[in-house]
């Protein structure tokens, strides 16, 4: 069955919103195999509504629209749905009471305008507002469903699965499909090579689909398996799971909703280590992350943001000649601020950063990017130098990465 | 003129990526009073993109199109349109060198699928990419424009005013408009009281208007004003930001492209003032914002993430009678550790926050989001306590927020 989505509103076409109903709609869609045709968003005016559903119908089996039910002057998509259809107007006494009864309940002044949200195209079937005052309703025309609700997205996301689902699942009566995905989730090597490592996959694309999604600075492979059999869907998805692994189960680090951080954390937390942090050009990133996990007081003991070298010397002990010799930027620094943080938090591991990201901060031989990165258990160490290409945000959030990656890599015993 | 937009790939009707193309263009082309005709999503399929074309090439005079220009199979966007107008493709040579170029300068390895981001519909003018690899184009067809661009938000943000507005600029020939922004930043005071207090601004609706963005946790508000001479839009703007600041001058931290962290990081170098941190539950964030900053290592001594109570007492001095005593989650270990942090750095300020964050860390005396945050400079000591209702990751960005700008206020001597 396919959907179309049609959302109305000036703020929508001018960008004073940012529309999340369409995402919210389409993801919900997605997810129970109904398939979006497209989705469309125009301004408040007859023809431009008149213009989209034009358009979506026909690709669609169903069409959900969005706003333009609110009391105002300006909330004119129940008329212009009535006029493209050529129907009159109905106020519905029934609706009409539960409105009134929810100004009373709040205590709201009631304004004889809010009879509008009560008021639908003849031949339509009202869909009730749990969480608001504006009435949705769904409108068969040739066979095609028409399905109007308000576009407060807090009353979509209610309104959705009691009000609407219902009515496409009805119209759709198809043998129930199962749709299910898997995110694979990789970090360290550059989009076209994943790609190139996928190319020579072998699937049915007819029960499966892969989709690949860059999320700076990792990349994500999507699985989604459909089958009436929930058995042949699910041996269908670890089939391929098991072939994308083959190829790149270096650079694999999660699944679904796995963070970097989060793995670290269950790491750690499973082989009862603890963890303490010294970061230069991170400025504190790496444990911010650390810190997002809950629970993650079980393992981390502490972090130090040495930005000033007598920081570096005081917490972290790093003698200061060392800093004069080889500067605060090299791998004889980084090591010794991990070894530094190890011993002086009492923890099984110490991680560390330093490097350059200011414009200014660059020399030849060091440029601007310039990173190393150490850790060690007191008897291993681990340091890696690399240099990144790009704006101060970008090398602390890669930087960050790769420290994650290193601490991963170092407690499974990979690098 | 008229300008319609298409969005094209399959992440987003399937509700897997929020779009944010959309609106950025919408907003960007109303500032400059471009009317949007409508804008689309369709997923990665010839058919939908034809159809896509096909509605809004009537409605408008000049399409914009994102996304499906990258290197893998399933970008499908230029093939499209290609065939939807009758063109061959060809492969633009000195796009491919500055492509191969940017590969080299950032040491990535070559392969050969990328030199699809070089390749056009014959007669269309390459649009470069100055940040990304695949690049742009303008095509016109039957007096119609269509301007192809990639669909990463970050090159969108880039490509459009620098390739795709001056075409858009030439094409449209109409008398020239200045329109200039301000945009006024604000943080400490519910969105529906920001919006109380604008209601009684007078304002000339056609010359300018007044935008509305929540952006946790701040809020901001756009003015744009529009006139043919800029004396006049500069006047008009900024009597209006005047009135603005006559009523929310105390929520008030900055404009523009202003940031918080930016603010204070030039209040700190403007009076030579330096700064150390002790965070507890922000875990590093407060320091990675202030890090973020270029040129922060001037005033930014260093950062103590003390998660363990006993980095408390090592790094910070706060006595271990005193965590016991008070907990540390108190009014009085915040102070000290902001004490602590400032005596043992030798800063001339000192900022700390502690709370709880932990879905299970809670007690019924100090319930989950109980929030201190400290700051002092030596003589006088300022300390907040809060009660936050968001999840961990909220509650931490809040009072990262609450704690830079109880430093602002401390500095200004606001408080």
């Amino acid at each position: 069955m396919r959907v179309g989505i049609l959302t109305i509103g000036n703020e929508l076409t001018t960008g004073r919103i940012q529309d999340t109903n369409t995402a919210y709609l389409a993801g919900e869609l997605a997810s129970r195999t109904y398939e979006v045709s497209a989705s469309m968003a125009v301004g408040d005016s007859q023809s431009a509504i008149k213009g989209g559903l034009d358009f979506l119908l026909p690709l669609s089996n169903a069409v959900i629209v969005t706003g333009g039910l609110g009391p105002t002057a300006d909330d004119i998509t129940t008329e212009c749905i009535a006029k493209a259809f050529g129907l009159k107007l109905y106020l519905d006494e029934k609706a009409l009471q539960v409105i009134k009864d929810r100004f009373e309940r709040f205590k709201i002044r009631w304004s004889d305008n809010n009879a509008k949200q009560a008021t639908f195209p003849k031949g339509a079937q009202p869909i009730p507002n749990p969480v608001g005052t504006a009435w949705g309703y769904a409108l068969k025309r040739n066979r095609k469903i028409i399905i109007v609700v308000p576009g407060v997205p807090r009353e979509v996301r209610k309104i959705f699965p009691e009000g609407v689902l219902p009515i496409l699942e009805k119209a759709s009566g198809r043998k129930k499909v199962v749709v299910l995905t898997k995110t694979v989730k990789l970090f360290g090597l550059a989009e076209a090579l994943v790609d190139d490592a996928l190319s020579d996959v072998v699937y049915d694309r007819k029960t499966l689909s892969i989709g690949f999604y860059p999320r700076f600075p990792e990349n994500h492979i999507v699985l989604t398996a459909r089958d009436t059999e929930r058995k042949r869907a699910q041996k269908n998805l670890d089939d391929v799971r098991k072939k994308i692994e083959e190829r790149l189960r270096k650079y694999i680090f999660g699944y679904d909703n796995d963070t970097l951080e989060g793995i670290v954390g269950a790491l750690l937390t499973e082989r009862k280590l603890t963890l303490a942090v010294a970061e230069s050009l991170t400025g504190g990133l790496i444990t911010d992350r650390i810190t997002n996990v809950p629970g993650s007081s079980q393992y981390f003991e502490r972090g130090v943001v040495s930005y000033s070298n007598r920081s570096k010397t005081d917490l972290l002990d790093v003698p200061e000649h060392t800093l004069e010799e080889f500067g605060s930027v090299s791998e004889t620094t980084a090591t010794l601020m991990a070894e530094g943080v190890r011993r002086m938090a009492k923890t099984d591991l110490g991680l560390s950063t330093t490097g350059i990201a200011c414009p200014t901060g660059g020399t030849e031989r060091k440029p601007v990017g310039t990173v190393f990165i150490a850790v060690t258990d007191g008897r291993r160490r681990v340091c890696r130098d690399f240099q990144f290409r790009w704006d101060r945000r970008r090398i602390k959030e890669i930087t960050s990465q790769w420290a994650l990656e290193m601490l991963r890599q170092f407690i499974l015993g990979l690098e």
